[in-house]
């Protein structure tokens, strides 16, 4: 990182010039991402609720962004961040949120992304758990153009981070999974969705491909985890991919508005509340 | 496309079944679109000022969609909605606007990307019409994944539309060229930032290649012109992109707040009135 006297974090509304970051964010041990605004600001309040954090009756999260690019939401040492869709959107948050983190000084944050997916071969519901990700090419990698030329950075994830998430999903009975995931820059064609405004290619062509993809072990399909992953390594900090299948792509393309959606999406916050939960008093060390 | 009894355009929280597209939308003759939010409410509310627009006293444009993935607001013929940051974001909104309009049987529509961009050699607050987009390998296409493979879709512009544009630029007597844009998917290392919470490369490094597309006839840098040329290229529609330069990334990286960023802000905005305004008739002809 370029040393400067002032750090503008464009993107997220913040400065250096107006924001002591060790004092304000100092704490911070948990960063919790996802793609909608709505959904983190939901995740800041129940966090609120079922997290021993000390406020005052009649306060709630703010909204700390001044950009209307992201919102973040802090509750004691979790910050909730949205990132929006795809690799150029989560990596300008995760750029200017590792930069904030080490401004503030802070020390070994565990990172979740928390999302929804296509699964293959699995019912809706279930929560997949990333082993590692694959890109839309099958290559376990993240593929970034740095000064003209294609470089390629690994997505590992933490196995026994993910060990533990997948025992706290187990003990609140949900149908949960570890395995791969295929991350896509697109949600249509990249994924091999017929009902795009462009479709070349077959009904079997699509089924081929994804296929193939479930037989190297991919069990979802999202837009951000592979930059997501390569960033956490990148910065050597601990990082987890929760999602819920929203619908089996070997079956469907289309997300039909279903009764269930509320209750499966609030599945991977849940399983990161009581991980947060077991941790809290460390995050206080 | 899928020929499908329900159309559910997921992202922007409309569907077939709640909506009588053609009905709605069928007279839409121009679709404006910017990275973000407030910008598109801000450009609908100038729209309803600064065109004829019939509407009733104590009215405003009202936020379309029903999900808080983008915004969308209509002005008579014209629609503005928000694609977010990078080609994931910005494609996902593109091919749900493209099947609306489809569906709503809207012919001759003209698309406009509205914006902001580092420039290379250009002072700021200078009107950027692109010619065509290069990629942050320099290649001039637009580079997706299908089906597992690698495809470039060409990412042409329309010269005629540019010339009437850069013509009011010009009349408007603001700094303005037409040139072409460099676009990549990511803010800080695919734009050879030195400000990002990673830097693998010198200053030096950094300048070669800025140098090196700026001899290939780059004018600015942003995000989304890529894939937006190349899917309005695949649909068949013309299209600008037009943005202003907010730095000259030959000298720095940071976006400063800037007392001239407004005003600044406002120049692709106001060439853009012009023209609709110009064209307005035509649209209900």
């Amino acid at each position: 990182m370029q040393v400067n006297m002032k750090v503008n974090l464009y993107h997220l509304g913040m400065s250096s010039d107006t924001h002591d970051f060790p004092k304000l964010f100092g704490d911070v041990k948990f960063v919790c991402c996802g793609g909608s605004s709505k959904r983190m600001e939901k995740l800041a309040n129940y966090f609120t609720e079922n997290l021993p954090v000390n406020y005052p009756y009649g306060f709630k999260p703010e909204n700390l962004c001044h950009s209307d690019r992201y919102v973040m939401y802090k509750v004691g040492p979790v910050l909730c961040v949205n990132h929006g869709m795809g690799h150029g959107s989560i990596s300008t948050m995760l750029h200017e949120v590792l930069k904030l983190l080490r401004m503030a000084n802070c020390k070994d944050t565990t990172f979740f992304r928390i999302g929804t997916s296509g699964g293959l071969g699995l019912p809706g519901g279930t929560v997949v758990i990333s082993e590692s990700v694959v890109d839309d090419l099958l290559e376990e990698s993240f593929e970034m153009h740095i000064l003209g030329k294609r470089v390629r950075k690994p997505t590992h994830l933490d196995s026994s981070l993910n060990n533990e998430l997948l025992k706290i999903a187990t003990e609140l009975n949900y149908n949960a999974v570890i395995g791969k995931t295929l991350c896509s820059n697109d949600f249509y064609e990249g994924q091999a969705r017929l009902d795009g405004a462009f479709c070349d290619y077959s009904k079997e062509e699509k089924l081929q491909f994804l296929q193939k993809a479930h037989i190297k072990g991919v069990k979802n399909i999202e837009m951000e985890s592979s930059c997501f992953s390569a960033f956490c390594t990148r910065a050597n900090v601990r990082a987890a991919v929760i999602c819920v299948t929203l619908l089996n792509r070997l079956e469907q393309d289309q997300i039909d508005a279903i009764d269930e959606l509320e209750e499966w999406e609030q599945r991977p916050v849940n399983v990161v509340t009581q991980y947060i939960a077991h941790h809290f008093n460390d995050a206080y060390n």
